[in-house]
């Protein structure tokens, strides 16, 4: 993985859209791991000064990072449901329901994000979701970029494969935040990192990079025992000083509360890990955290958002997302750099 | 492990009621692993036969395994609505419905089994779904048996251990068949094995063995790598001839049916992970495999054995409960003794 991206340590940075910035992109990257910028929830101009951030002070390769799902199609009758199923907790706020229609907070890989990077020739692009339409991601490609993309199964690893990535990320079902699964949407699809990193591995030709569960160096060197090529690390790096965590996310990753994650597709309409809250466990029906309600990605944010931004006024992360992998417990807050040496501390050169 | 447990190699054959009998335990003793008999399924006179082809012919110590769950209530309004959900496949089958209630086929650690081991005093004796009442534990202690069970959650681990096991099965959400788990039955806190692994050995002081996901060298070592003391493989030894595993649930191991296994309650009233078939599609409601219809453990399989019958009969395994762990396609067939010994290459000793 080090040959093929050119960082030094065999360490991934996850990309965590709403927690961080650039900032701690470059932390990662002085380290000698490869840190990645989240490109989901940035407008292009917000882009663009990332971008020439990264430029201009990054040590090595990095990464940025794009979601590709389709952009959902409105449904006002789906989005009416959503809305009385919040009714009471808009009632408890004090506030009115939402009255216009949702919006998209996070917009997929576009040809204008494209055209942007062309400028900048970011050494790393990494996806999630699948990936763009063949002839965007050969404007990607064109640059020498190295593309990566997230397989949660062994199909989705072949796939993304026969679609030219040049390494795939196997996530495990620990992981933490936003479930990369694409070709279906049937969850006992998921399998635990133990199980789908060695499948991956043997089912494709390009290097395997590990994600779900891995906290410190043990599991770094685990990941290598089945196969790894390297391995991407996301909640441990939520409780660095350079990462924007939110204060009432990072006191949940410190609690007892994360001993208790679930998938849960309430606060964004896809499935991802979080750990267990009010909103996840009073709007899932029939299992934590899911609901039959919610609205396609990513319209469920919409009317999620004055609730969310009422709790924390009141200091609550009720209705807050509080990504977080299986492993959130055994993290410690500690610099990005020295997080980086200590994973790869585990890995056996 | 092996310090504690007498065997050679630091691996246990996980105990499987249903696929196999004191034959496949003596192949894997004689190896130097830990063989085990599970005895859920077996009655006084089968258990002290078994016990007493162990006593003679085991090579180092074996394990001897049971369920206690607690006995299931007759409630004749849930199994009528249990016997609803399957009529249409009895109609099909052309079947008459049951009339008789159910009858549990697996029944609890008991005094009278107490009775009968103490005069094989079998040298390992390993529980699942926690542990029987303190009187009954005490018992199997006093004759110098080291006592295992499995935990799904840090909480169970620790339970556990302040009830005296010496050594605890930490067993991760991949593992195939019955889920150990005790201390509640909200399935989003089952851990995959590279998360609940590393919090167990944090959590307790005895040795953790780990299960879930693990058929193969690399599978040994990763699980070293994580702080286990020892390793516990199912779903591998299924696929040896010294097994009892029914042909068509062979058949479906060495199938793409076997990259896709879920939980289910179908077949038992308990939540065990299997090959998804034909049952788990068609009774599971909103998830794959899981009905809230199915009666309490194990009242669930009585109305299901004449379908399984049927079909299996026809050659189909629709119906039967193909146990399998998510590593199940990293499987192949071989005699006990050579997994044993392959599984025991990984451990760096």
């Amino acid at each position: 993985m080090t040959d093929l991206l050119g960082c030094r340590l065999p360490v991934v940075q996850a990309p965590m859209a709403g927690s961080q910035d650039s900032a701690l992109a470059l932390a990662v990257c002085a380290a000698g791991g490869l840190g990645s910028l989240p490109a989901a929830t940035l407008g292009l101009d917000a882009l663009r000064a990332e971008l020439e951030r990264l430029r201009a002070q990054a040590v090595g390769p990095y990464n940025v990072n794009f979601f590709c799902h389709r952009p959902p199609v409105a449904d006002a009758a789906r989005e009416a449901a959503w809305h009385q199923a919040l009714a009471p907790f808009y009632a408890e706020a004090g506030l009115p329901l939402p009255t216009a229609p949702a919006v998209a907070a996070r917009t997929p890989f576009s040809a204008e994000a494209a055209e942007l990077l062309e400028a900048f020739r970011p050494p790393v692009v990494s996806f999630h979701f699948g990936l763009p339409e063949p002839a965007l991601l050969a404007r990607v490609k064109a640059w020498g970029a190295k593309v990566l993309s997230s397989a949660t199964t062994v199909a989705e690893a072949r796939w993304l494969e026969a679609q030219g990535v040049d390494a795939v990320i196997a996530q495990g079902l620990e992981a933490g935040g936003h479930r990369g699964i694409f070709l279906g949407d049937d969850l006992t699809t998921q399998l635990g990192t133990f199980a789908l990193l060695p499948q991956v591995v043997r089912a494709v030709r390009v290097p395997v990079i590990a994600a779900g569960g891995i906290a410190d160096a043990a599991g770094v060197s685990a990941a290598q025992a089945l196969g790894a090529a390297g391995v991407q690390v996301g909640t441990a790096y939520l409780l660095c000083p350079e990462a924007q965590t939110n204060p009432l996310h990072r006191q949940a990753l410190m609690s007892g509360a994360a001993h208790h994650t679930a998938l849960t597709n309430v606060f964004t309409g896809r499935p991802a890990r979080g750990i267990v809250n009010r909103a996840m466990r009073e709007l899932g029906q029939g299992a934590v955290g899911m609901s039959p309600l919610a609205p396609a990605f990513p319209l469920a944010t919409s009317a999620m958002a004055p609730l969310r931004a009422a709790a924390e006024r009141a200091g609550r992360g009720d209705f807050t997302p509080l990504w977080a992998g299986q492993s959130a417990p055994a993290c410690r807050p500690m610099p990005a750099a020295e997080l980086t040496r200590e994973l790869a501390l585990g890995w056996r050169g």
